[in-house]
């Protein structure tokens, strides 16, 4: 007798939605980033640097809070579009309040970044329908994150270390956050920025072009 | 025809744990504080400053973390016994972990310090049976924390300022934070700390004194 494995990938109502979500995408060879990390850690300061060095592509925020607006209204006010999404007592995005989103997109996005809630473990659960995963770790936040916080750093694609300026103010030891991310995620790569001293952008700019040249 | 308005008090199952775990502390006259904060805010630090200033007090630490013993190795290491919970894919402690605990628990305890979850949501919606719960807010997260994670600012019985030290590298408005408060939680009161600079524990130390001599 010959045993057969019946593998049978049963998809959550979320990862269903992610799918729908991920269609959309690819049909408007749209670039999506979801962008996780811990509150404070400086997501929306990313973002704004970030978008200041990609004109002339076409970018929408989507902007992931329990409450309030005042991340949307700094986007808004960088001149680029921006969609407040309000989670309430939910600790994380999902893929349907993204779905919310696209039903309300008009026109054709080169990039969609999307500022996941402040929060280091349910968001990675949750598939939006994104090309990829971000994950910012800031300095002051200490190099022992992964550690106690690792599938978040597992599923991530790419690690923006954010805050670099504050290093020598710190005990961040580089030493051992290689150590820990060697065993979770050896071929993360890592990027180190700084929003208040405006440096380290150009690797990460380079590989936001590359991935959606990736898609053309 | 009057009406009457049954209010009933639907307590939830980890409301009745929390209640137990209560009587418990109650009855041993243990002051206990759950500790909450985005992670890398400086818990754990805050933790072991605390307890090097409580000299002759019989102290017990519970660790919440998603995984890894760092932190209950730390204090271990200052000679405090300690308890390390892992809540593996859970973002937040609850009362029958803490009950677990408990039961593990062989002598009298004045002050039981419980580290949640580095998490700004889902930690402040369990109650664990503390009498107090603290907040934790680190100059590097940025001053508009509580407007975008409003409850646990709201439900804090303190708040406690860390990282006191880095507010020179920071644009941290005070009287942005002010404002949020008052409108959130305007009898809370707020500590500001630094653990690297060991300064700011006066008011802290005198605050929990007290609350154990209430209890006596």
């Amino acid at each position: 007798m010959k045993k057969i494995n019946v593998m049978q990938d049963v998809l959550s109502s979320n990862d269903l939605t992610a799918l729908q979500n991920r269609e959309y995408f690819n049909k408007n060879k749209t670039l999506v980033l979801n962008i996780m990390s811990s509150p404070g850690s400086g997501k929306t300061s990313v973002i704004l640097e970030t978008i200041k060095r990609l004109n002339g592509l076409k970018i929408l925020v989507i902007e992931g809070d329990v409450a309030g607006d005042i991340d949307a209204k700094k986007i808004e006010k960088s001149g680029t579009d921006a969609f407040q999404i309000n989670t309430y007592d939910s600790c994380h995005l999902n893929a349907s309040m993204i779905n919310k989103v696209i039903r309300k997109i008009k026109v054709k996005y080169d990039l969609i970044l999307i500022e996941n809630v402040g929060n280091l473990i349910c968001p990675v659960e949750y598939n939006l329908g994104e090309n990829y995963k971000i994950v910012i770790l800031s300095i002051p936040e200490g190099e022992d994150k992964p550690v106690k916080y690792p599938k978040i750093f597992e599923k991530s694609d790419l690690l923006l270390i954010n805050k670099i300026d504050l290093l020598d103010y710190s005990d961040f030891d580089f030493e051992k956050l290689d150590e820990t991310l060697k065993k979770l995620n050896k071929n993360m790569k890592a990027v180190k920025l700084s929003c208040k001293k405006s440096t380290g952008f150009e690797d990460w700019i380079k590989w936001i072009k590359e991935k959606i040249t990736d898609l053309a």
